[in-house]
């Protein structure tokens, strides 16, 4: 079977190499051999290793108009031009199997039912790098109801509150340290804004709930604004700050957001370190379930790509088509109506009564808390530190109000979710 | 599509409420709607809620001869008659769900392949449950070479151990409030004898490393022999003691066996409790992969048969078969060629140079040692815990012989392989 893979940055050389390695074992596996017969790249002025220079091509017709390549594993990255060669080759009958959440997110639904009956597309190398979570979604829980999905899904903001949480550096030392160790792109904004974990968490969403979700529904806090003071707060209550991704299903419709949120050192999370990704899932019958595992990197995604470009090939043969993404858009809770915790820290005066009046700021909005944490100090200016109990949004921003009208109060440093009532760690 | 579930313990019941529950929101999900029109059962005598009655029936030939019966989902458990139906609904081409890890074990490789084209046999629960491990190897980990599997995967046998370590209790102890608690049966020689996990194992292999397994070749030490004492010298070590099944690719061959094994409070394996299983998976390209969630039990069972039995259906409908199990035997490295660390404890005569004898003896037979602790004693006795570097077993054996001609060494309490060296936790 010849296929063809689209770009030839560091997940194409692995795949490339991992094909032509393997062929043995993968043609064992399949009944088969596999053949990379085309790869496309842009620049011809780039030199490319001997193994590969006969099949490289820079036409992208060579490639889709070609009826004997039969699987497209695209993996160039960005939305254009990726997205129309991806709906090319399906609609010329092509299996594609593709690492691109930005086409996935917000072209799934429409690339899947655009191809002819044959044409498959894949995708779990999309979200969470080597973590087969998308085929467990789609295949293996498919006879559950799911509650809950939880994810660390991008390895580079977890990496930096990792380093933070190790060793109390602050925010721009930890993104350094990341841009030399090659967690950190040289713009790193989708990454620290949210944006990437937004678009895996409206892919992992739509397969979880089934109804598609638009990635522009997905409410998005970044990590920027968390500093060294919140870390060595969430250490001191027994927790450790993550930037969750999170998709759960309510009576009234799906409540979706990515934010920086304070959990505690037995949820199962909450031990997830360095760049790894995992996926927390809750629901009925299965109860938890924790994937943990590479999210990122050439290894980790060469991995997924080729497990679901054996998928692909193997169901041209016997037959068999993945699941499609839904269509029809997921009835969504807005999110003033949303209900979490919320840890807040604030700068006050050092002065008798100032956290009695932070309480009772708290008390007449009707947020109950769940702890208040005040730190000695010797200064004229203090930090009040407390996690709430689950409240709505409006509730909470009453509370907000009224601490900027408190004499006592200078300012409020920081306010993120807090899940401070997690059920305990799948192992205990 | 009509279906039959065969036997109606814990698992079947919650299947059948589940599929009965879950209608709309399957034939959603499928395309169509599944109908459990038989189950079968042995004894007329016991009551049944009315919900099921018009479908019980309790003659085998009434599902398996009937065509209409697409899909047969085996719970009844044990090897016959489970095995010979199980065989006949293939051969007249229905497809099977079963949670039998032992007819898999023991016959998985001739069902896969007697049954016509379209039936397929999906086995999902047969190991760990809820985690979808099983199909994880078969299709999304497919791209691998894969180097090890680690699995605890058997729920009561952690049970008692992770009681053990929280409050250093007596084994037997543990096994009473396991059994009171519901998580040991009236006779669990198979799961405190890892027979249980020796079968499950044996499936992993066989779909991690593609040649068959079988069950007797793996090497089995149960808990029996864990003492309170081993657990707080583990604790002391910072290590912590599973009963972890492994399978491990070496050029010569497949290491495989169960036993109770010291690892350090770091290893992706350590923090799994109570009842859960968890997979622990290496490979290249992919690295290291953790699975992690409930491995027993009727609601993550139905989960994964569930999941199996859509896929099932589905494949009936727009074709695909499952992965067969391999048929050619594994390369298997004997036993006497594995190389492992190992954990004693030792109890000698409290005088001047025990210790330096006992290191004597391990330098004469050429195993170096990793730690030695003796911890203080008053009395005439006192207990020596040492952890080795890895070594063949017949080296083990010349050292463990030279303590027997020791006059310092009154004997030996405990052997058990040791994994003191693993890499650091996934998440590290």
């Amino acid at each position: 079977m010849r296929i063809a893979v689209l770009g030839l940055g560091t997940v194409g050389r692995q795949v490339v190499e991992v094909l032509d390695l393997e062929r043995a074992l993968f043609a064992a596996r399949l009944g088969e051999e596999i053949e990379v017969s085309h790869i496309l790249v842009r620049d011809p002025g780039k030199p490319r290793p001997e193994s590969v220079r006969s099949r490289i091509t820079y036409d992208p017709r060579d490639v889709l108009e070609d009826p004997s390549v039969e699987v497209i594993v695209e993996l160039m990255g960005g939305f254009e031009p990726a997205h129309s060669y991806i709906a090319e080759a399906m609609r010329r009958g092509k299996s594609v199997v593709t690492a691109n959440k930005e086409v996935i997110a917000r072209s799934g639904p429409e690339l899947s039912r655009g191809g002819t009956p044959r044409a498959d597309l894949l995708f779990e190398a999309a979200v969470a790098g080597g973590i087969p979570i998308i085929r467990s979604l789609q295949e293996s829980l498919a006879g559950n109801r799911l509650h809950g999905i939880y994810g660390i899904v991008n390895g580079t903001t977890n990496f930096i509150l990792t380093r933070m949480h190790e060793d109390c550096v602050s925010f721009e030392t930890a993104l350094q340290e990341a841009k030399e160790r090659g967690y950190a792109e040289a713009d790193p904004s989708d990454d620290l804004d949210a944006v990437d974990a937004a678009r895996k968490i409206s892919i992992l969403a739509s397969l979880a709930f089934g109804g598609w979700v638009d990635v522009d529904a997905v409410g998005r806090i970044g990590i920027r604004n968390i500093t060294a003071a919140d870390v060595r707060e969430a250490k001191s209550l027994g927790a450790v700050i993550k930037l969750v991704a999170r998709a759960e299903s309510t009576p009234e419709g799906l409540a979706l957001g990515v934010s920086p949120t304070l959990i505690p050192k037995n949820h199962p999370l909450a031990d997830v370190g360095g760049a790894q990704n995992a996926v927390y899932v809750r629901g009925e019958p299965i109860g938890q379930l924790l994937f943990e595992g590479p999210g990122a990197g050439g290894p980790a995604t060469s991995s997924a790509v080729i497990g679901d470009l054996l998928d692909a090939a193997r169901a041209r043969r016997v037959g068999g088509r993945s699941v499609a993404l839904p269509l029809e858009p997921a009835p969504l809770l807005p999110p003033e109506a949303h209900s979490h915790a919320y840890y807040l820290r604030l700068l006050v005066r050092e002065e008798a009564g100032a956290l009695a009046a932070v309480a009772q700021a708290f008390a007449h909005a009707g947020v109950s808390l769940r702890s208040v944490h005040q730190p000695p100090s010797g200064d004229a200016e203090a930090m009040i530190s407390l996690v709430t109990r689950p409240t709505s949004r409006q509730q909470l921003e009453r509370a907000r109000e009224m601490l900027r009208g408190e004499h006592a109060v200078l300012r409020e440093e920081s306010c993120i979710l807090a899940e401070m009532e997690a059920e305990a760690k799948t192992g205990a």
